[in-house]
């Protein structure tokens, strides 16, 4: 609103003095130019190169060098934000911290190797990227509680595109090699986007969207946990429903195991009770944290002890133990396959930052402090840079790891460090277990995740609030289900930029009406007790970008409108309409359709022999009707800075004509 | 503008009750539900099958039979508007529209003999286009000047794209069934866009598009007529500059003959120069408009006179007199290509549509009367059902004949069948006079009507004005010279629509402040004599769609600017900030994530102990607030019709707080 008004008897208002009142009139056409396109551009880069000061002020006295070092100093505890609260750490956050850290590696361990599954790697490339990443992010990052790792939904997008160019079954070392390539190249675009301040770019996708995504995402993982559940050999490659019900169909008729089923069964709803149990009563909820380790080792125990394997129970079988290896060696950005890379890894950038901030943000919001959106995306690119030289695969914030992080009673990202040293002694101590641990032990680990991802309640929110941004929902969810992860989220952007562009095409036009006894004039579709002035119409153009797609409705709904009011009131002994105010109030931003549809309704109404005002227009519509010479054709005399000015001076205007004749 | 005010003093203000005043806060919140989404499309849709009646009130009294008859001649002066305007034609009118008919006849033989060329057609083939949709259109057009055949655009169009899928010099018959079913095709999606009116598509191409996009195609449009000046026998079928230039340079060095060289251009600096004395002494106008076919004439017996065609200059040769033949077996809607033909079909139909809307417009609008846009769609596309059905190929309107049958006095679309019944006797008697009219002299006719599509004026203007509109217009005028006509448009519409989302991710956010002496609040940007009120913080959201784009932005930058406050009056003898009211007058509607970025600041600023206000949101954001529970949590009471209002609760509560402690 370019200028609102109190009701005039408003016992509060201050005391008015005629004399210091400027001249609105002139105001508007002087008011100062608006930053050009390229100040704007050149403000905006600028801005994301600026180091910030963080918080505290730095002093305005004081010689060069200290400054200088206080500046270094600032600009590493932006970079490294554990130089900031690593001074007040205490011995008692890290007693904390501590058990809260092997908490979350219990559960970690298991979902680790789940999600390698679901990545199609070895079991140990998932406990590698519970190593380095969450080291990385405990230094950068700026969220207290989120643990890091690899998570279902970006170990499915993963497997599901990469696929595509290697088969993993047939040449695992490609694949690996392109995983990797992924994972450096997502970490590079998450570097870029913090550097650049890209963060809004996240915005895209909105929560509508991800909701519906997520919903997807977790019935397709679901569907693909099939394979460990019944323990098929063959399946397919297709995520989408239909693929997976067929696969599931026709593998039916070969023999098969049902001790898989049985294991993988029972052990869900071990979990699922443990859960349970974990929500009634909240000190046991280390029940529910530690309930996926209690499984492994409860499956591998009983498989290697009546070597259920021979009958048919299908295991893991290939671990390599030991530390993370390099595999900067398998990174290959000159290969033929690296466009199609990149186009994987700004999917998986996206996602994986997504759903990180998401975490990140719920429980700061608990917590009561705020993330830094573009650290944190500079923390999880370093993460996923460092991963990649190290045989990790993308990693990002886990919702479930980090709730159990938070009810472990975390304090700061040293309990990531925790349970990085404690997978890494996994990883040197034993692995050698593992090689009897059943899959479907871990399809059960993997579907357990899964209900967490599915947010009916939300989903019905959303229907209830915006019938729109439910479509958009809905559209994610389908494309995911039935098409393919990148369809799902091709047709959600899709509909969310559609949703914007049908916005800014509705005619967006309303009538206004003066309030009686005040000088506020408002919709009279949205006020009807608001009463039309009889030989003035306001108008008032609801669109905050007046351009080429919504020029042409508006103008003909106004010339219609002001015909209509000609047309009906010519023959009854109402007063005929005499002038139409314009209140630009809204309108941001006009580009030269927007220009040519007033001139049209100026010419037009100068034919009907009605006078025309235009009331507070913003700066950028000042500047562009002064330059189009907009403004000399209305004349400066009938530009107002409000609406009320604009109808005052019309009345008095037609006034004058009514004495003249 | 949810609500403005005139200054407090304005002479005129009326008489003030406070007894009569409403009270505002409460109207806010029973404002009523707006149309939900399901009403607004039944309202869109049932508007588009409704007939409008047209001026005249039907009357309210009289029997049942009389109103049918008289709706169906409504219905009847609808569909075909010579109902209305062919009570009224006089003799004197016939006159003028005789003389316009033949002088528009004499410009448009030779311009559709030369555009058929363009499109890769024998010559008659365009002059059975400037038989019958000129026809069609006299009974059902509303444009009285507009002058229907064959363009130079559309022409260019139909044979770069269809003669990627059929060769039209190796097999003319499958080009010609192809140009056919395009044109059907385009006819049926022109009167689809009217039946449903669609009309607002044509304005997906914005007036700065049209500007490049025209200019590149006649520069395009010229490069191709160098075949038929230079008489090259080799020639490419790109139309980019790059592959025409090649095939120039390498035809070149093939033997060539002048003679072609000589005779297009002494005729091209013929016809130029009498469009000289055209413009310069008004009444000899028609001068330029029969030198077109003075120059056929003339060429033609030089050429015959001279066998000239015996040393190289190429002729026209292949002519076929007689009336339009039936082409409907030639329209294939089942055929493999059908496809293809539908994506050129309604680029076709876009373009002339844009085309003819743009010319109708602006003779119109000299004249004085207004054209229906839906009205036009459907007279254009029935022109082109019937057109593709005899022969024609996709006829629109012509701005060069349309120019001159507006000087030549046309007074109604019989001048349009004046011309149609010439070029009909021109095909019965003088076919044959054309075999010996030289390719170039066509050249030159088609080169002489380009530079009227330049309009380096316009293009200056826009960069003046706005200089995204001017990367539109660049990107169609670089896409088409240098990709193609496709990819031209693709890149207009492109930087069209990218436009739109920048404009609604770009943070809009407004400081308010208080101009002195009045109740009304404005931007202290734009307004820098306004000042801020000391403890009350007002925001104006300037943006009509609160949505996941520019939610976050608005977020922040809402909340850096709130904590800025806080932080740097914290140590100063400043007033603290103790109350933020947002404005959204702006926002015409909010998604969930716009909700949610509400709640969030709502979150935030309560966490900082500041009052947060809302003043004048629009129906469509009140409903969602209140579904939200958004109103619930910020507090009905801080929900405020205007501004001043919430200004001033918060200064009234501030000051409770302040006598409290």
């Amino acid at each position: 609103m370019e200028a609102s008004a109190a009701v005039d008897s408003s016992p509060a208002a201050p005391a008015f003095e005629v004399s210091a009142r400027p001249d609105t009139r002139k105001l508007v056409l002087s008011s100062p130019r608006p930053p050009s396109l390229r100040e704007e551009v050149v403000g905006v880069v600028g801005k994301a190169f600026r180091p910030r000061a963080s918080g505290s002020g730095s002093g305005s006295g004081g010689g060069r060098a200290p400054r200088c070092a206080s500046w270094v100093l600032t600009a590493l505890q932006c970079v490294f934000p554990v130089l900031q609260w690593g001074r007040g750490y205490t011995l008692e956050s890290f007693r904390s911290d501590v058990m809260a850290g092997l908490t979350l590696a219990s559960l970690g361990i298991p979902q680790s190797i789940g999600y390698a599954n679901l990545a199609k790697l070895d079991p140990q490339y998932g406990l590698y990227t519970s190593v380095v990443p969450p080291l990385i992010y405990a230094v950068m990052g700026t969220s207290r509680e989120i643990a890091i790792g690899p998570v279902a939904v970006v170990s499915l997008l993963l497997s599901s595109m990469i696929q595509k160019i290697a088969d993993p079954a047939a040449d695992p070392a490609t694949y690996r090699s392109l995983v990797f390539t992924v994972t450096f190249l997502a970490g590079v675009f998450q570097v870029s986007f913090g550097l650049f301040r890209l963060g809004f770019l996240v915005d895209f996708l909105s929560h509508a969207a991800i909701v519906g995504f997520m919903a997807g995402a977790a019935i397709v993982i679901g569907m693909q946990q099939l394979k460990g559940l019944l323990g098929l050999s063959r399946f397919t490659n297709s995520t989408d429903v239909v693929s997976v019900i067929k696969a599931v169909y026709s593998a039916l008729h070969d023999p098969w195991h049902p001790g898989n089923f049985f294991i993988g069964c029972s052990f869900l709803i071990f979990i699922l009770a443990t859960r349970f149990i974990g929500r009634r009563y909240k000190k046991f909820f280390w029940v529910s944290a530690i309930s996926p380790l209690i499984s492994v080792i409860l499956s591998t125990v009983a498989v290697y002890a009546t070597r259920a394997d021979k009958h048919g129970v299908k295991i893991i079988q290939n671990v390599h133990a030991g530390l993370n290896p390099s595999s900067a060696k398998q990174i290959h950005l000159n290969g033929p396959h690296t466009a199609e890379c990149a186009k994987i890894a700004i999917i998986c950038a996206v996602i994986a930052l997504t759903e990180a901030i998401a975490v990140g943000r719920s429980f700061a919001s608990i917590r009561g402090y705020k993330l830094d959106g573009n650290k944190e995306m500079l923390a999880m690119g370093f993460s996923n840079v460092a991963g990649s030289l190290s045989s990790c695969y993308v990693a990002t914030g886990s919702f479930s790891r980090t709730a159990v992080n938070f009810s472990a009673g975390a304090r700061s990202t040293v309990s990531n460090i925790v349970m990085s040293v404690t997978v890494l002694i996994t990883l040197e101590l034993f692995m050698k277990f593992l090689y009897y641990t059943p899959m479907a032990v871990l399809a059960s680990i993997i579907l357990s995740a899964l209900p967490g991802l599915i947010d009916i309640k939300e989903a019905h929110d959303i229907w209830k609030v915006d019938k729109m941004d439910f479509l958009t929902c809905l559209g994610a969810f389908v494309g995911v289900l039935f098409g393919s992860v990148e369809i799902g989220l091709a047709v959600a952007l899709g509909i969310s930029f559609a949703k914007i562009i049908i916005q800014s095409l509705r005619p967006q036009v309303e009538v206004l009406g003066r309030l009686q006894g005040t000088n506020i004039f408002c919709s009279i579709r949205q006020y009807p007790v608001a009463c039309q002035t009889p030989s003035v119409l306001p108008i008032r153009i609801d669109t905050s970008f007046l351009c080429f797609i919504n020029a042409t409705v508006i103008k003909e709904r106004i010339i219609e409108w002001v015909r209509g009011e000609v047309e009906t009131s010519d023959g009854k002994n109402r007063e005929r309409v005499q002038a139409v105010v314009l209140d630009l109030s809204s309108v941001v931003n006009i580009d030269t359709s927007g220009l040519a549809a007033l001139e049209d309704i100026h010419k037009e109404l100068v034919s009907l022999g009605i006078q025309m005002a235009i009331a507070s227009p913003g700066w950028n519509a000042v500047q562009k009707m002064k330059v189009s010479q907009v403004v000399d054709r209305v004349g400066e005399d009938w530009i107002f800075m409000t609406v009320g000015e604009a109808v005052e001076a019309c009345l008095a205007a037609s006034k004058g004509t009514a004495l003249e004749c």
